[in-house]
């Protein structure tokens, strides 16, 4: 499951509970779309924010709507017992993939980060993507760790940052990490605006936080790349650098946060406080952005 | 309740419970000692890793302890809303003030982390200690912000990190950030490598890892600046190097946590995984050094 387009949906909420109707609806509108599969309760779905009564219920709902599309759950948290009680969550919901960021609080040691996808891998039944998202969890893989971790069972892919924008340096990247990681472990590009760039660069997977609200023209960026016509992948992606901008400046979660307001998927506000949606400003910005985009 | 020495006690446990017995031993060992204040559930106290019912009968357990001490309570969480379920807790359990760091998974702007802060505050009716420690939380204050969030109510202290380590230096970072700062709200130092110089440029209080598991020497350090001894103070302070040393190379938790085990306050292992203890080779290290300085 772990190739093609992958789809990261928003848990859209307020101070006091999950808005569960219009979460089940941005999930079938993903499967209906056709995405290869949906990353539900991944950094965009802001799953540490969520208790663990919360993350149960998203899986629950995420598999219900998803309906024959593969959903994979996040289950990372600070602590290794809590982790392991989010994966038995997240299989009893039906999900076909796991994804795990090693979250830190005190600075991890690469041991302790081998430590936690050891102990958590030992007992799972379905396949596990390794989350390498430095900007959020303030840990920093080496191609050496991945390489250990892909070791151990149960590793289907690496979902790393994006890649560097020069086509050859992207290729380069890629390239030295294949070249560490067994050959059934996939790797999959985040990061929105370098994913023409990875999936040229031979990454199997984009994980795309615009797909969760935009799913065309990232399935159609990506089929593009996958039938190896990495001009117009790249053309589709410099069609959207408005967004991509828009990311670079706020960040990707509230840009996509107010997308989906715009496109009516969800209320407003839609995000755990202390977070807060854009200023009316940025807000404009996105609206110009998307109608200059012609996406809508 | 924000001068003098406040001591930061380990939450020893294990994977499955916290050692409820231990901690309270520790905690009542504190107030034996006479320090001025105990700060449970800080970053030592690993409160980031602990649910809300754990970090609940914590608070209790340092209360009783405590006796007539001071306890402060570590409230920090991703989300408002917790937070807020947090000070309910700690007040309920009888805590003398609050202890609010802003952590994060997404990047906070400014703007989030004052809401966050007025959100609390409206509810409080302890003091509340801002809890500025970019190591952990990823988020760095400016001088601006401390001045805009210490004019809401309730604001007693800024738990600032460490300052620099020319006397110099540090009396005016003390100064700058005291100028635009309401004169109720003291300031005090953490990283304990540079207590003795914060006090010595005017800190009102030493937020200490140390004095959770070595109150002594830490008291005596803080009762010659607050005599305006400074040279005992920074002579006490030099004397206890070989620990600052190991601060620095393994992170003040993990040596505390291996301190603890050595002074037999605690079994082992005692932190929460993925989090280890140190390795056989750095454990020595920490005997060497207690032995060196002459503190057991």
């Amino acid at each position: 499951m772990f190739t093609g387009l992958s789809a990261f949906p928003l848990t859209p909420m307020n101070e006091t509970e999950i808005d569960e109707s219009a979460f089940s609806r941005m999930v079938s509108r993903l499967a209906d779309a056709g995405v290869d599969s949906i990353g539900a309760l991944g950094s965009t779905g802001s799953y540490a924010y969520l208790t663990r009564e919360e993350r149960k219920r998203v899986a629950q709902l995420a598999v219900a709507a998803a309906g024959t599309t593969p959903v994979m759950i996040g289950i990372g948290s600070l602590r290794t017992a809590h982790v392991r009680a989010l994966a038995e969550d997240a299989q009893n919901a039906g999900a076909a993939a796991v994804l795990l960021a090693p979250m830190s609080y005190q600075q991890l040691t690469a041991d302790e980060v081998f430590g936690l996808y050891e102990t958590v891998t030992r007992e799972l039944s379905v396949p596990l993507c390794i989350y390498d998202n430095p900007g959020t969890t303030h840990f920093t893989f080496t191609d050496e760790l991945h390489s250990r971790i892909t070791e151990l069972p149960k590793i289907g892919s690496i979902k790393i940052p994006g890649v560097p924008l020069d086509p050859a340096e992207a290729a380069g990247r890629v390239n030295s990490l294949r070249s560490q990681i067994p050959s059934t472990v996939t790797i999959g590009v985040s990061g929105d605006a370098s994913a023409a760039i990875g999936l040229n660069a031979g990454c199997d997977v984009w994980y795309s936080v615009l797909a969760g609200v935009l799913p065309k023209p990232c399935l159609a960026l990506t089929r593009a790349s996958q039938n190896d016509d990495r001009k117009t992948a790249t053309a589709l992606s410099n069609r959207l650098e408005p967004i991509w901008e828009l990311f670079r400046t706020h960040g990707s979660l509230r840009v996509v946060s107010a997308i989906a307001e715009y496109l009516s998927l969800v209320e407003s506000p839609n995000l755990p406080q202390p977070l807060r949606g854009l200023a009316e400003a940025a807000r404009s910005r996105v609206a110009d952005a998307l109608q200059q985009v012609d996406l809508l």
